[in-house]
């Protein structure tokens, strides 16, 4: 393969400059990584699956008429992009208390909200992402006030679409997060879904047992983390080809 | 059971009075209609599996926020709603090009549309749901300006919900309809999600075969009518529980 410049490297993907102007190539990694990256891991698989996955809702979310970055998958690990300016704010969206939310508003885990909660954290590690309020966003100019309008309009339609995907398959939306870069087609800004949409960035719990088929399977040490995604990807018909199931299919009668 | 007062019998259901004020109970008949009542049969098990669907879906809503008249099922075929004051409009959001649509636009089926579409026709059997538009509307007072901004955004937010609800099963989206009620809360008027959301009032494709899952199917003659609804049903995991699947597993090793 001809030589590529490596445009960024994260935590969970690399950024390679893509075959057009205004293209990237998103590489995912297998590295797993919480709380700021104090923990970290290499869990086999991971990015095959991420790819796969955010493949799949972002394409959906396409479908309905929600824009995103996705552009194609390239192969295994790698999807081709369209490259976009990240509004440094990682939109959360919860529909139950979970995580920072239960530990700040003192809510036990799994509580019912009012409505779905839209929050915005500041994208930056240093700090740990921190919770900040559209006072804040609008104060240092991280975004506009149509901006964050804009953003609102869009997670919840995120949420809604992914609401639904999730419920189809017993699964429990708890909580996601997005990122949303802005693009510019002649003059005219716009927004759109960036970064991915897989279980790195959800919260899913079964909705029979409770069990958590997302990241918290790694932050909290709950099992095997590459099974976890598996199963989302093989209830969401999704599971690469030659990715094999755990588990074989139990005889029952 | 202690004798109560039918209030309304439709073509697919019948509504008797409820155990409390501002509420209902309503009843899935077996009965299928198409072509305006033209051609009529009687289909084992549909009104069972779109009790149990309308159910399933008009739940799912309400745990995003999407408020609807569905308060709880009460057994096979019966389910408790809120009496709403229906808005005589049926709500139609295409995403893809089929029936009417295609027809009179002259749009092949299953050709993408640029955007969700939102079309309204005047609930009126005898003159044969005719499509409206907003100026015929307000015009006639059958919604005002407010009322039709709310039923676009409600529509919509349905729409996206579904959509990933089928996407997640290998099923597309290709239209469906819903009905829109009002209530008051005090002295202030609410619109929610009324009717029926099931097989009935959707165009559900298997996104690999293209098979109808849907109404389609009897309307055109296209097979048996309760296994699509079965196949739609079973993928989504809300099989009734006495209703046994048409065909056993097979065994692959
Ligand atoms: N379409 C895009 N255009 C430009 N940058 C993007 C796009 N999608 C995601 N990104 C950025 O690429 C990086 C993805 O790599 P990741 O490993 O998640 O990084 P990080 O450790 O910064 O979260 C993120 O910084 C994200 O903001
Ligand atoms: N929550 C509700 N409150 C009052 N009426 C309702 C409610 N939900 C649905 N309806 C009405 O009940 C009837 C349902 O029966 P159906 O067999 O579909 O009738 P139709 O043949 O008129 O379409 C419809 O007329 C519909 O508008
Ligand atoms: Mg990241
Ligand atoms: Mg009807």
């Amino acid at each position: 393969m001809a030589r590529r410049k490596k445009v960024y490297e994260g935590k969970a993907k690399i950024l390679y400059e893509g075959p057009e102007p205004g293209t990237l190539v998103q590489y995912f990694k297998d590295d797993a990584t919480a709380f700021n990256a104090q923990k970290k891991d290499v869990i086999e698989g991971k990015g095959v699956l991420n790819n796969r996955l955010s493949e799949f809702f972002m394409t959906g979310l396409a479908q309905i008429g929600v824009p995103t970055h996705f552009i194609r998958r390239l192969n295994m690990r790698e999807q081709l992009i369209r490259s976009v300016e990240i509004i440094p704010l990682e939109v959360v969206v919860r529909n139950f208390a979970a995580g920072t939310l239960s530990q700040r508003l003192g809510l036990e885990e799994g509580t019912p909200l009012p409505r779905p909660i839209v929050e915005f954290c500041l994208k930056d590690d240093a700090l740990g992402d921190p919770l900040v309020a559209e006072e804040h966003i609008i104060a240092f100019g991280w975004a506009s006030q149509q901006d964050l309008d804009d953003m609102v309009a869009l997670a919840l339609r995120v949420n809604d679409f992914l609401s639904g995907c999730m419920l189809a398959v017993g699964i429990k939306l708890v909580d996601f997060k997005i990122e949303i870069g802005r693009i510019w087609d002649n003059d005219f800004q716009r927004l759109i879904v960036a970064d991915e949409i897989s279980p790195d960035s959800c919260r899913l719990w079964d909705m029979e047992t409770g069990q958590k088929l997302d990241k918290d399977v790694f932050r909290r040490d709950l099992g095997n983390l590459a099974d976890a995604y598996t199963e989302v990807a093989r209830r969401l018909g999704v599971l690469p080809s030659n990715v094999t199931p755990a588990s074989k299919p139990t005889l029952i009668n």
